[in-house]
């Protein structure tokens, strides 16, 4: 393994804000040790970036920094291009014409190939060059190439993953310190865990990109982010909190993925999960990915899950294996998807309306007698049976909650059942529902 | 990445016991997955194994199986040798046979890895061949290739690890339904969990072993086992689980490496963590390896750490990753270790001695007044401070059990101060200690 030492490998950054600026750090504090491992130096050759700011602390000298992005992925002497723009243009367009013009990918833009994978995909196939994307999911965690490389011999099941460190932060410090919702996203918002607008991250959309992904990889299908049943937390109070404590839960937004039988299921949605149960212990900002597989049974892949440095490590990992391919003048890594990308088919997706689950519910009811009997004859008549129901001492209120598990029952029943409840003058208020993911 | 269909990669399988007999079921019932994933099939093209009774449910046919090992090995139509006898010889000399004769080595030999890794990965670099090493620690858990590749740009602090199943299911079961530590064990041996003969586990030497793979792969030294403080479970009795739990912790067998400034600490023992840490919630014979990174932070991989198909899934990535090279006819990948082999060099291990630590200390006394006195003045002699200490009201009993919770202290030191009470007639019996590991 011995080598003379080789030419470096050139990068190209495309922008410079958090994970850029880590990437730069990392570039430059782990640089002997990197030639020690590649055989060669990792040189960054340009970065491209709407502020001109140099940054000499980590090296960033003002004549490296350009705002010609397509300029810098123009050149010549660029071997891999690191796309940290995010969002979908002008992402979409420098990646392919990086990918066109012999250059190597990596990116942790999990929107952009989400919506248009196919496309990066393909383009990277025709060229036969690489897209790094372990940074896109997870953060630091290292799921894209577990799933593609270390789970490739077993076939995946199931996909559980706590994706997105905002919505598991605000649910923390809900359940910890008896927080409420809009207190707690303003904390997040504050500490910079949130965007001022936080719709993306809270109401779900980044975990169903995510998801894609995930999937993707697991699965070997491609599946878009509106074909992602996808629901935020909103709607998640304290008292459902409180109940789900009760009832020996715990509620986290969950990205599921599960493969039935070749209907791929797929959705995001806040989840009550055994509070013993390991992903019960992701608290915070972090990340984690539960996987249930055939031959390997349950694992598990924990981490911070966003972040400067956490998600750098990601995208120097994905630098490193690509470089060694280029240095070798040959790709004999697996394909970035795992299956060769024209073996990768539409997902064939389960409808919402056929998922199966058990369900926490919650009735606000008006206070009289024979409420249970109604709500539950209900529930039967849309072959929904109650496993378990908690129901307050009567007290001054002239409403009561009504609390109930249910057995497994259909997506489509229960919905149906909720909306003939909803319409009956006894309850008050929409009914509120949690799904229950018992088995994981 | 479509490529016309190429010539089969040829295994050599050495050993069909448990965990063979799971590759040979999943190359078979994954098969076509495999092929797709690669452009070519996976062959079983012979089995070395004592018994030579083939086994038809699985596709094993009695004219594919042989005594002689090096007869196989030495087949030209082998790509890959599967070594899977276990212990050091024959295995050492077969792989060493494998990989100078051009084949390409898997193995999941932690034993003779540890004990003699120079001299494989050495004759690997010379062959310029690989040895894939997956499965020799954590069973299924991709931690070799996430500590190579996944955290490389990375510079690793300290790995914790729940490496041996056996030590796990017994403290978790002592923890869980209060059995004795010798139920604990003849129950694990009923089930199958522990050998007959349970002294590589128990006695923490299988831990041991693992320790000095995860070492090298997470600091680039190498490790023998006898560098590593090796300590069983035997001495983990009921009381100090109890008192543990009251404390706050749980009792685990962990593996620990910390890089100290270039100085490697390596030990096994029982190690006392927060009740509340996610290691605390791997239960039964579940692993887990929880890695502290510069960059990453922390990060935790969780899965079965062995069993026939779990094992058999991390020898197929093996084998997955070593064949696509093959037929790229390339070497592109990382070296097995991280590092290139000629960089990889003996670890500076840190005494025992000089190792700090938090302390749960177990006395039992007489019960008469000034026992506590004496024990803590003997203790502030020689440097360690108590942070807590719990006494039982006085009883019947005419000894007093005495647990003390340190500050940290050196491990000279403690031992130089239990010797010394030992000594005292008010203490009756060898004091107790667990290490805790207050910082993880």
């Amino acid at each position: 393994m011995d080598r003379a030492r080789l030419q470096p490998v050139r990068l190209a950054l495309l922008g410079c804000g958090t994970v850029g600026e880590g990437v730069v750090r990392l570039l430059r504090s782990s640089a002997a040790m990197l030639e020690q491992k590649l055989g060669a130096p990792l040189l960054l050759a340009g970065v491209a970036d709407r502020s001109l700011k140099p940054n000499p602390a980590i090296g960033l000298e003002r004549t490296m920094i350009t705002r010609d992005a397509a300029a810098l992925v123009a050149r010549d002497d660029i071997d891999i291009v690191v796309e940290l723009f995010g969002g979908l243009e002008p992402a979409r367009g420098l990646i392919l014409q990086a990918l066109r013009t012999g250059k190597d990918v990596v990116t942790a833009n999990k929107a952009l190939l989400a919506e248009h994978g196919a496309e990066i995909f393909g383009a990277a196939a025709v060229a036969g060059r690489a897209v790094g994307l372990e940074a896109s999911v997870g953060g630091g965690i290292p799921i894209m190439r577990t799933l593609r490389e270390a789970l490739a011999g077993d076939r995946q099941r199931a996909v559980y993953g706590i994706v997105n460190g905002t919505c598991n932060s605000i649910l923390s410090t809900m359940t910890e310190r008896g927080t409420e919702f809009a207190d707690a996203l303003a904390e997040a918002q504050r500490s910079g865990l949130a965007e001022a607008d936080p719709t993306l991250d809270i109401d779900g959309h980044d975990a169903a990109h995510k998801l894609c992904l995930l999937a993707t990889l697991a699965f070997g299908v491609s599946l878009k982010p509106r074909q992602v049943h996808t629901e935020g937390i909103r709607r998640v109070t304290l008292a459902d909190i409180a109940y789900a404590r009760e009832l020996g839960y715990a509620v986290k937004l969950l990205a599921i993925a599960k493969d039935d039988a070749g209907q791929i299921e797929a959705r995001v949605h806040p989840t009550m999960i055994h509070t013993r149960h390991l992903l019960a212990g992701v608290g915070g900002a972090f990340n984690a990915i539960y996987v249930n597989s055939e031959a390997l049974g349950a694992s598990m892949y924990y981490g911070r899950g966003a972040g400067m440095m956490p998600t750098a490590t990601a995208v120097l990992a994905d630098i490193l294996e690509i470089a060694r391919h280029r240095l070798a003048a040959s790709r004999s890594g697996a394909p970035p998807l795992g299956y060769p990308f024209a073996m990768v088919m539409p997902a064939r997706v389960k409808p919402m309306d056929d998922v199966l689950c058990e369900y926490y519910l919650r009735f606000t009811a008006r206070d009289k007698p024979g409420v249970l009997g109604t709500i539950a004859s209900v529930l039967g008549r849309h072959q929904i049976s109650i496993a378990s129901v908690i129901q307050q001492e009567r007290g001054v209120e002239t409403t009561v909650p009504v609390i109930m598990r249910t057995h497994q029952a259909r997506e489509r029943n229960l919905r149906r059942a909720l909306a003939a409840i909803s319409r009956h003058k006894m309850v008050e208020r929409a009914p509120a529902f949690i799904r229950i993911e018992e088995e994981l």
